[in-house]
């Protein structure tokens, strides 16, 4: 198990945010590393699928985590246990992550050992949107038992991620979620946006999206 | 059906927001009628809630509904189309509301022929908690899926509601999501909070809360 480190940060109200996520981008592209922003509601399943993601990757890439909570070490701690490189970033009442927070976690790991760097930003659908955190890859999570009308009220976030991960399919017969209508709402938004349904419960669908990022991280670590 | 009123509401960044919120509360004090604030995650059952109280409330209270959402005016349009007074506040790409915005909201309301109205905030665990709206009372609804764990990570929010709700239940058979731990841990955070399992699917815990209701808005129509 890794030690989980913690670093306590604070917004730099004056700092030019796309300037410094140009800085890491360009600073991670140097050490052939991607960065990878994972963005959700509180409780869609974004630590729970970092962790199949890992079980999934870790004989291929060398990966390290940044964790970002308003308060408590929990998520990071799972994530150290699995043997993992994990930061875990602290933003006291703050809402989302900027390009200055992320830059004080990727310092803060040997990033010439790693390939992959995945970002576990702030549980919110609005705030995480709007800034530029230096990822290469915006991707977000939508659980089904939080509905298909979601695109219609948060439609920045759908419009930059380049996937959107729907999440605990295992709940859809419980459901009166129609992943047609999400899709087409979504499509809508962002015709670009790869659209996988995934249960981090029963591991179905985790096999297409582990694929995607091999995939896309073979453009950056190469 | 009623017709829904949209307002463009922007904050205002000089306003003292605390003062604000008193003028807020003091003015339905003095036309007796109830302020309430319902918040939560995105997708945990905010509308949902508030159309199964309009059903048990209609007959005891005069009610309207004050609905907030960064984008689209489907959630005041459900409430309207059940006949009730439905103000739906675009907030642009805002993450909460103040009680400016609020006032905008209660304004364009008859107070006089009110005796509570309910504030849907923007769907965001983080944001709202950090604002006070000028409501009476606080309410936030945790939904099973979320997972028992979001007490730990988002306190602040736990700490400021009079009420919580934890909605569908209907969803415990398929999820490890632990009542007692939940309940251990928010009430670590806020003794005095009131915590209601119900279901807005199935109707079960419905009563308990619209009892809550009507013995708290006694207290302000009074």
């Amino acid at each position: 198990m890794e030690e989980v480190r913690l670093i306590e940060v604070k917004e730099e109200i004056l700092a030019d945010n796309n300037k410094v996520a140009s800085g890491v981008r360009e600073k991670l592209r140097n050490s052939k590393t991607m960065l990878l922003n994972l963005m959700s509601s509180p409780g869609s399943g974004k630590t729970s699928l970092i962790l199949r993601t890992l079980e999934g990757l870790k004989n291929n890439l060398r990966l390290g985590v940044i964790e970002a909570d308003i308060d408590s070490t929990v998520d990071a701690e799972k994530v150290a246990a699995k043997g993992i490189s994990a930061i875990q970033l602290r933003t006291g009442g703050f809402c989302h992550l900027d390009a200055s927070m992320v830059t004080q976690g990727v310092n803060a790991l040997d990033v010439d050992k790693l390939d992959l760097i995945i970002i576990e930003n702030v549980g919110n659908l609005v705030c995480p949107a709007e800034f530029d955190t230096g990822a290469h890859k915006n991707v977000m999570i939508l659980s089904v038992p939080e509905g298909d009308d979601k695109p219609l009220k948060y439609p920045l976030m759908f419009s930059i991620c380049d996937v959107l991960l729907v999440n605990k399919i295992d709940y859809l017969s419980l459901s009166d979620f129609d992943m047609d209508a999400l899709k087409k709402r979504v499509l809508a938004l962002n015709k670009n946006i790869r659209i996988l349904p995934v249960s981090c419960k029963t591991g179905e669908g985790i096999d297409a999206w582990v694929s995607w990022l091999k995939e896309a991280a073979a453009a950056y670590i190469t």
